[in-house]
């Protein structure tokens, strides 16, 4: 592979996409990170992605603002309470309320406008099959819907040149695999956030759905969570 | 066809897109307008959207900030000259610079979130496959592409709901049918604003490929255009 071919990664300062930015670069990447703030109520995933884009040597890496409490509809972005403390049962039972409403659809949208300015036929996103919240739109069959509408959105769909791919290299991967490839990788997860209601200093609140999933994948991988001892 | 049911239209400014609303509120939807200041150099078309809103009675248009200038990349969102003065062999010829990668992907999106949350299974763009300047997002097989994508990206598409529907009723017609079409439905074209560089008082340039567009088309139609009378 062709050292430094540009590759946007969406970067949200949490565990799955620190992960998603390593592997990239590791496959040859020259790693452009973008990161939004949507209005999101945990604000600390912006700081933490800073930091995982600094200790990963990013030399590109934009923060968008858009605001996605203009419409709401979720609790990451209304006035709705964030669930605790459910078990895999119901966690696995329907989409919950922290669901955002086209959130990946808007990234990748705006991943797709920012790899056709650099010329980049690579996006790379940390969604996962396995393990996640029930969100539609981390689905193995919306990612490839997605990438063959990228491929007739843009200029290359037009002129036939090289066509888009959508990196998932996560997607069917546990989340204790996940935390082993990136521990392999030197990620520092001590510097990423993955909690949905942070308390005071960005400290996770240990009972949300990603909290759960996240003490669970540390479990299974027999490694200690770097971000509780901090 | 129900009344008031709930429809999310993209509103631009310009004369496409007012027809389209018109054309909404005919079928009996509920027009929700969605408007974007995404770093544009014609801003003046935001004020031509709110007035366009107005005259049509619609209760709910939402504007929505994007900084699509942090890419750049398009004669309208760069420093890139706008072209003046095409012949239409010229227009036909390639993607303009006016191009701005992947804009109607990241507005579609921003509607199909907007639309979730609503409840709406309905989205209008006024895209247009004839009299149009060859931008690849706005071909039939990349809104078939989006609509399918679309269906996959929501809770509709996991729970086999209402499947939403991506409608373009402008996609066949000359500009001259549809300035046809906005006349018989009473749209005030003299509120639109299609010029892409616009001088002081949001005076048309007259040279740029909308305007050129434009102007043909109201000649087509055998119509003078308002705007210009004012």
């Amino acid at each position: 592979m062709t050292q430094e071919r540009p590759a946007v990664v969406l970067l949200s300062g949490g565990l799955d996409s620190a992960t998603v930015a390593a592997i990239a670069r590791e496959q040859g990447f020259h790693v452009h990170a973008l990161t939004f703030r949507y209005g999101q109520r945990h604000q600390g995933e912006i700081e933490a992605s800073k930091k995982v884009a600094a200790s990963l040597g990013l030399s590109d890496h934009r923060i968008l603002d858009i605001d996605l409490r203009a419409f709401g509809g979720s609790a990451l972005t209304d006035d709705i309470e964030v669930p605790k403390d459910r078990s895999a049962d119901e966690m696995n039972d329907g989409i919950p309320v922290t669901y955002v409403p086209a959130r990946n659809t808007i990234f990748l949208s705006f991943a797709l406008g920012f790899a056709e300015v650099l010329g980049s036929n690579d996006i790379f996103i940390g969604v996962n099959a396995l393990d996640y919240s029930g969100y539609p739109d981390c689905r193995p069959e919306f990612i490839a819907a997605f990438e063959k509408m990228a491929n007739l959105a843009t200029k290359a769909g037009v002129e036939g040149e090289a066509p888009l791919t959508l990196h998932t290299p996560l997607i069917d991967l546990t989340k204790a695999q996940i935390i082993a490839r990136g521990k392999e990788l030197n990620v520092d997860y001590s510097l990423t956030l993955s909690c949905y209601d942070p308390g005071a200093g960005n400290s996770p609140c240990g009972a949300c759905d990603a909290c759960t999933l996240r003490t669970k994948g540390f479990s299974e991988a027999e490694l200690e969570d770097p971000a509780l001892s901090i």
